[in-house]
This record gives structure tokens, C-alpha cells and sequence, in this order.
């Protein structure tokens, strides 16, 4: 396992490595042995810092039974994630697990130690799938703080980690950023603001093998839903993905337990009363996730994201509302080396509440429908 | 994979099989390539033609997770889908899948094609489960249209399928015929009836070997529940299943992006806020599901089916609903050359807040209990 | 599979064991052959006897499957369950299923003889794991009654019974008392009073090898997401657990049916209306998982729960609520010939409605927060 670096601050993680001393050493400021609390309630802005690095806890080995959760959970077609024959048709050892479920089961082993007190989840970038993550594999994760900004208000500030994951063979998986707001423990750490330059993409020559040579020979496009392939893509089309799909709170709640995402916007009414909202927000995870399930209606053979550019969630999605989707085919390149795919760089936007055959754009108001997802992202495709 | 035959329009075909020139051929109808849609949705009854043969999107490779879902979604409690020790007892080289299951599988790879816009769906018949399904099979399906009959408001035609499913070896599973009520696109398309003639029930002749032969030593009765064989069922025999079962809107959803069944009466609740009902409809399987895991108290040692003859759903079922079941035992029926089992003739029928002490018959009307399904099948168990 | 042994009333056993003559013999008090129900309305005070043991139907073959949804229903993050990398650095021969998913699964089977009609589940005893269970692994459990008593109010009694589950190799996995009020018949059955005595907690002597020898240098305390281990807690230390997560309906009737729980109080929204509570209460066995899940925080190196000494079930816990928990330490315990592990006596409560930061004791009233659960457990730890 990697080693964890702590600059400024050993006592939380003296006590999560069980060092003999730590409770002694550290008790000044926690507590007597016998009240210190052995539970967190989550780190707060002071509690980070540049340059440290986390492991994070629970390091999941991923089944059969994840995936049909999943597929139950978001109504995910695609036919390499459902047929393990398909899978192998066109190249791969073993059937992939969805991308979108191997970045919520990594997201999720971040949220105790990054955002179980978010006051919101900012954004992400740089986001690359590095290898296929098949049922079997055990995935583990770490986060390196890469950036810190205090906001004005003095109540909150903005973190920004790199998160890895790992597999059993310690090959990295995926590779993220994200930014997130998190409130102030009235600390008097002073103002600082290190924030990370962040590319406005994933260059395609920066994808890695993420996929192994795809037989296209081996592509049944009866199987798959479409006969659309690279070529078939223009830049500036748009897709309506038409399917309407309503979220309740029970799934929501499912999706987040099986994710260990524990943030108490999503896990708990009784708080979320006198929250923002209140009332629980839909874990935005959950909306991508979605919203990449409805896309099959028009991307069927985009078999694969090698890359997420952006993410952003423009407005809170709430239990009960309908989702749904369209997509901006922004770009497209073709691969060094490979004359089997290309990627499509594809902006989907997901709406709560309101068809996609006008294309919006605009982010929904309180209690409106409109845009509440704007995720951009290179998908791979046959030639 | 099968040959697709295209009789009477290839332009919607093309465009999935993904020819060269598909887009171009098809322009002229379809848009401008850059803005003909690749999305699709779903087909009119003008789209179907007597003698087409549609290959169905994502096959699936069914696993123990799937399995593990429906137990939570329906409850079954028959031994032979519980315990892979009952079912090798038994005879079976590997605990089979539950035939619904299967069935709902192959039931949702047709909906995207068949019955994505259905208003309703009419019935089944001829309905024949031909092999152990077990975790590990993939399963794909094809649809034949062999009926097509257009209603006299214009409005509407009944479309008439014959389904069937396929395992990796190119074995037949399942083998059913359905009808639906499909909306007319507003195409100029001539006045056509061309009904099937569908068999009353499914002789037991033409079972097939959808069972191994079975052991009747290994056959632990206290494991399977019950001590009742072929011989202990009367002809016109009733049984109370006596438990009730409440559905929530979210095991619905959860049932139907499962077995991707994605037709928007099931799936979204704001187009269905102007729909017939006002909101959504339980997918009238997962009807037949809660049916069949009920009638466990009861007919435990049913441990197949092997034919269903016909389904009807008298009413809609909707969430909040608890649904009872009770059956009749319609006929009896020795199988030749087969001295291990029996086949029952069973008539289930499934209420909407209406126990079953009183055996009712009366479909449910508008907001009243009622039934709302009947089920009649063979099911076969030992002698 | 063991004998069933029948002091006081063999028909309802022949019904189940099918033997030749069992419809006849019984039929005087069951009505005629053609009309004799097949189903059962579940067992009645007056029909349990003292020695009595039961054969519970539908044995399990546990999935990972089963392993995915227990922990999208409950949100369990304890490394041993999550990770088959940390369970084999650890000294498991395979990782192990969470030992409450064990519990309810065994439980369940023993609903539809014990518990259907029950009007309440009064408390758990003498509760031992003794041995890990593995996805593959085959269940099968009885019940023995080992304790009568009849209510002075003619209309109820308490049932005690044994019960045990064994593994696809007749090895006891699992061996717990409980007592339950269940209703009369009407029966003229003489008042009766039988009441066993239970422990008052399992001595740790008695645990068995539910656990392999734990290899501390192969335990990650990075991965299991804490360095606090058994000197670092103290009896009477407590502990606030933090995080609540809240309660649906669709989740609790999902855990319901994949536990086989079919009991009415959870299974019957329209029975329930005319019930104590005018609604559904959630299964117990849940609110225990769901404060196990929650006790991660603060507990995360408790590993495997090896025996209940006691459960209490304070108040009904009904959907909507967002429970709490809190654990304090109540004992510890050195095991004899290990140096590996230790137990901590745990007494963890959970509350509805109420966080934890107060600890606190009172039940809850009727709609109001408060205690829903006690229970007081040993939790093995590595030294």
C-alpha cells in the first residue's frame, strides 16, 4: 500500500494507524482516553492539507451481484456490460464491469474522508479510465489534496483531491479530480488559495489502453441496438434520447449504500429537513449514471468512457422527478495507433422533468424543470 | 446469429445494421444526415409487417445476482431457485433460474422494438419454457410478426409477436407469442387483419425436455415446503394462497430497468401523468412474478412451469396495491414416457386489495379491488 | 437431514412429509379431500408443543448476489465484507458474509412456521455464529420449541424455540434462541407454562472457532478504515456513531422478501391498515443491520459478530424514520488460546428520529424519537 504523507497534522491519522501512543499523544486536544470518540463526524476545511495523501477505507471486491444492482438501479443496456459473449466477441478477456459503477464504487470509498459534510460537490475533471474493471476485482483508493481555497464568507472553503484506484494487482484503474465545498471547523488556519490548474480536457492521446484491440469482425450490431459507427457522427449533432426515467427516494438511498456513499445529503431525511433543500438530493452519481442509461437510445455501440472532461450539476435532482436526456457530439478523434476505434467527444445534458426535443440548456430554477447535469466526456466507438 | 428478413421496409433495418450507406439511402424520409435522429421512438404500428424477423438489442448473460434480485423483488420461495443442493438432489446439473425470470429477461430485450409506446398488452399465449436456464447462460432474442389487425378508430392496431430466446448455444429457451396494442404513426398504410390462430393451451406433448428427469428419492419434502405430489391435486381443486404482498413504485422500477423493459407506462411518471391512468402501471410480469411467489403456499412442490397457455391482465395493478393470489387446479395431465413427474393445469388468479378466501373472478373495476391477472399454466411436479 | 420429531400431533407433519395416507388421516379435521387446503394461514399457539422440531423449508445457497443487495440495504462497510484481498490477508480461507446477512437469511426460513401470524417478536438469546459463511455456501435450518407459555388473556402465548442452521456439510453454522407471541386459534389446549432458562449472555468460552486464526501483521488498518484496536477501547467507553440514514418502505418489503420474511406485519400494507399500528413496522432484523452498518464509524476493526447474548426491540421502527445509533462498551473479554483477538461486550442502541450525541436510554413513545433497539453482542477485535 502507498505510503500516507501527513504535513501538518499527525493526530487523526496516528489514530487510524493504531499507533501504540496515539490516544495519549494525541489526547490534549481530543478528550481523556475514556469520552475521545472513536467516530468522526468528517473532515472539515482545516482538517486538509496540500500534499496529503489518504487511504481511503473499504476497498471493495466488485461481483455479479454489483452489476445486476446496477443495471436494476440505472436501466443500463449496453450490450458489453450485459454479455459476457458480446464482451468477448469483440476482444475483452472478460466482460467489463459500467464505468459509471467502477467511478461511484471509487467515488464512495472517498466520501467519509473528503465529503461526508459537502455542503456541495463542485465539479470533476480529468477523469480517465485506465483499464476495464471486470467482476472479481478488488479496487482500492486514495486521494492526494492537490488544492485549497478558502471562500470569503470565512464559513466554507473549496478542496480540490486527485483520487486513484487501484486494483488487486496494484495497476491503476482510474485517476480523478474533483472539487468540492466543505464547511470551516472555525479553525484559525489562515486564508490560503492553492488552486490546481485543471485541463479543459482529456487529450485522446492521454487515454491509455483502456480498452484492449477491439474486434470489430466480432461486433454484432443486431446485439449491440445500432448499425451507427465512428463515421455515422457529425460534429454540432445532437440526439434526443427521448426515454423518460422517474428516480424515488428508495433507489436513491439503494444506490448510495451500495456505493458507501454515506454524505448526509443523500442519507438522511431527519438532517436534510433543516438543510439547504430541505429535503435529500439525488446523489449526482446517480444522475450521471442515468443519464449515460437513457443515451443508449441513439450512442448504443459507445461502448466504452475513456474519459470524462467535466462533470457539473446545475441543479439539485429531487425523488420523484422524471430524467431525462440529449446529447452534443462536441468533438471527435481518432486514435494513434489504432485503426479499430475513435472517441466521440460527447456533451449529455440530463433535465429533470422535461423532454429533450428542444435541447435545452438552461440549468433549472427552484421547483422548475431544466438542466440539472451537464456532463462532458469521450466515449469510445467503432470505425 | 439469425438472418433478419425485411419484407416491406429496409430503412429502419439499415440504419441498425449499420451499411454504408444507410443514412444516405434513407435521407430522403429520415432528415438531413446531420440532423436525422439516431435515436429512436420506438415503432408505430405501420412499422411492423407480417413475416419480419427483428434481432433484439443487449443480449444478457444472466448471473447469481439476478437471481438475488428477484428473490428480493418477488419474494419466491421455491426451493429449486433457493438451493443448488435441492436442485442437484433433484437432478438438475445446475440450480436453474426461476422461469419468470427468464421469461421477464427475454420479455424486456422485445420492449424497445415491440412495445415501447404500447398502450396495452393484450395477452400471451403458447407460451413454452423448453430448457433449464441457469447463472452464466447469455440469452438473446428474436421477434417474428405473424399478426397485425388495425383498429377501426384508426388510432390503434394490435400487433401480434412470436418471441423467442436462444442460450450461447444456440438452443432454444423460451419460445412465446404476444399481442399488443400499438399506436398507428398516422401513416397511410392500408387496412390489414391478419390474425393467428393460437392454440387454447399448450399441449403437454410439446413440453420438450424442459426439465431433467427427476429424482424422487432425492426430493427432500421438508425442504421444498410440502408434501403434496401430482396425486394430492383434485381436478377444479381451489387454493387460498392466503398471503398478501404490497408493491411500492420503486421495486417496480427497480423490476423493470432490471429487465430493461423501458416502456414508458412503467418508466416515467410524468408522461404518464397524461396518460390513461394518471400515473404509472406495475409491469403486468412482475404481477405474474408476486403471483407465482404467493402461490408457493400452496403449490410448493410445483417446481417448474413448463407452458403457460394464456395471461391476461383484467386490470392495472398500481403501487400501494397488495396483491393476493388464489388458484385452480383446471387439469391434470401424465406425461408420456415420463414416470417421475406430473403436469397440473393451474389457473392463478392475482387480486388488487382483495384477499382470496372468497376465490373471486370479478376483474377489478376503476378504483375498486378486483382481480387483475389470470394465469393459466402448466406446472409440473413430481409423482 | 435430521429426524422430526412429533410428540403431540403428527397431521400437519404427514401434510408436509407427503406421506401415502396424510390427506385421509387428517381429513376429519380438515375437511374433504377435494376441499382440504393445500395452504396454510401459519401456525397457532396451540400448535406448537414442547420438544417439537421443525424442518424449515426453502434452504439458501447464499451469492454474492445476496452479498450486493445486503449491502445496498444496508450500507455495511466493514473491510472483512467488502474486500476477499483483506479477508485472505486476514486468514480466511474466502471472505466471509456479513454474520447479520447470515442471521436474517436463517431466520426467514424460519418465518412461515414460527412467526407468520406473529403479533409480536418479544427477544433474541443465546445467540452464537459458529462458523463464516461464504458466497456458495448451501443453508438449511429447524427449530425446536423448548418453551410454552400461555397469556392470561386466553387470546395469545410466547413460543420459545431453538434454531440452527447448518451448512452444506452439516456443519452448525449459526444457533439462537428467540420468543415471539403468537396468536391462539381458539383451541381448548390447557394452559401451560414452560418457560426456559436463558443465559444472560454467552460466555466466551462457548464461542467455538468462528473465526480462523487472525493474521494481525496481513490486517490493513488503512483498508479497514481505523487503528483503534482491543486496548484501545474501555468498558463503559460509549460511543456515538454519528451518521443516521433514513428508512423507506420499498427497502424494508425488498430486505422483507429476500430474507424470506414473510411475516404480515411487513409484508401487508392493507392487512396492516386494521393492525396495532394501522401500518407496516420494519423488520427488526433490519434496524439491527442498519445500526451494525452505522457502528462502522467508531468500530470499524469489530469484525465478526460472534455471539448476541440479547436483542430488544423497544419500539416499532416505520418507514420515513432516520435512525441513529450509539454503542457503549460493555465488557471485554481475552479469549483462551489466542492472542489474535479479543471481544468486546457491545451494547449498541438505536434510535429513530434522535441522534446519538446525548446516548440515549428511553424508548420511544408512540410518535415520538427515541430507542428502537437494544442489542447487546460480542465483537471480535484484533488485540
Amino acid at each position: 500500500m502507498a505510503v500516507r504523507t501527513v504535513p501538518d497534522d499527525g493526530c487523526r491519522d496516528k489514530k487510524r494507524k493504531g499507533e501504540e501512543s496515539a490516544w495519549q499523544t494525541c489526547a490534549g486536544s481530543l478528550g481523556s482516553a475514556s469520552t475521545m470518540s472513536k467516530s468522526t463526524e468528517g473532515n472539515r476545511f482545516e482538517d486538509f492539507a496540500i500534499g496529503q495523501t489518504i487511504q481511503h477505507a473499504a476497498p471493495r471486491t466488485l461481483t455479479s451481484g454489483d452489476a445486476a444492482l446496477y443495471t436494476a438501479l440505472t436501466g443500463n443496456r449496453f450490450a458489453i456490460n450485459q454479455s459476457a459473449i458480446f464482451a468477448r466477441n469483440i476482444g475483452y478477456a472478460q466482460m467489463p464491469l459500467d464505468d459509471l459503477l467502477v467511478f461511484h464504487m471509487v467515488f464512495g470509498m472517498t466520501v467519509a474522508d473528503i465529503s461526508l459534510n459537502a455542503v456541495a460537490n463542485l465539479g470533476y475533471a480529468s477523469c480517465r479510465f485506465l483499464m476495464p474493471v471486470a467482476a472479481g476485482d478488488t479496487l482500492r483508493a486514495e486521494s492526494e489534496v492537490i488544492g485549497l481555497k478558502e471562500h470569503s464568507n470565512g464559513q466554507t472553503g473549496t478542496v480540490y483531491v486527485r483520487s486513484r484506484a487501484f486494483n488487486q494487482h496494484d495497476a491503476p484503474v482510474l485517476d480523478y479530480v474533483r472539487w468540492v465545498m466543505v464547511r470551516k471547523g472555525g479553525g484559525g488556519r489562515d486564508a490560503r488559495a492553492s488552486v490546481p490548474s485543471l485541463a479543459e480536457m482529456v487529450a485522446p492521446a492521454d487515454f491509455g489502453d483502456s480498452c484492449p484491440p477491439i474486434d470489430r469482425k466480432g461486433w454484432d450490431f443486431a446485439a449491440s441496438g445500432s448499425g451507427y459507427r465512428f463515421d455515422d457522427y457529425r460534429i454540432d449533432e445532437k440526439i434526443d434520447h427521448v426515454d423518460g426515467v422517474t428516480v424515488e427516494e428508495a433507489e436513491d438511498m439503494t444506490a448510495a449504500r451500495l456505493y458507501h456513499n454515506t454524505a448526509r445529503v443523500h442519507y438522511n431525511a431527519l438532517a436534510e429537513k433543516s438543510g439547504r433543500f430541505g429535503r435529500r438530493i439525488v446523489y449526482g452519481g446517480h444522475v450521471m449514471s442515468l443519464a449515460r442509461a437513457l443515451s443508449f437510445n441513439g450512442l448504443q455501440n459507445c461502448f466504452h468512457i475513456s474519459a470524462i472532461n467535466g462533470g457539473r450539476h446545475a441543479a439539485p435532482l429531487f425523488a420523484g422527478h422524471t430524467v431525462y436526456a440529449w446529447s452534443l457530439i462536441k468533438d471527435k478523434a481518432r486514435l494513434s495507433g489504432r485503426d479499430d476505434i475513435g472517441a466521440l467527444r460527447i456533451v449529455t445534458r440530463a433535465m429533470r422533468d422535461q423532454p429533450a426535443g428542444d435541447f435545452p440548456v438552461e440549468a433549472a430554477e427552484e421547483g422548475k424543470p431544466g438542466v440539472v447535469l451537464e456532463l462532458d466526456y469521450w466515449a469510445l466507438i467503432p470505425i
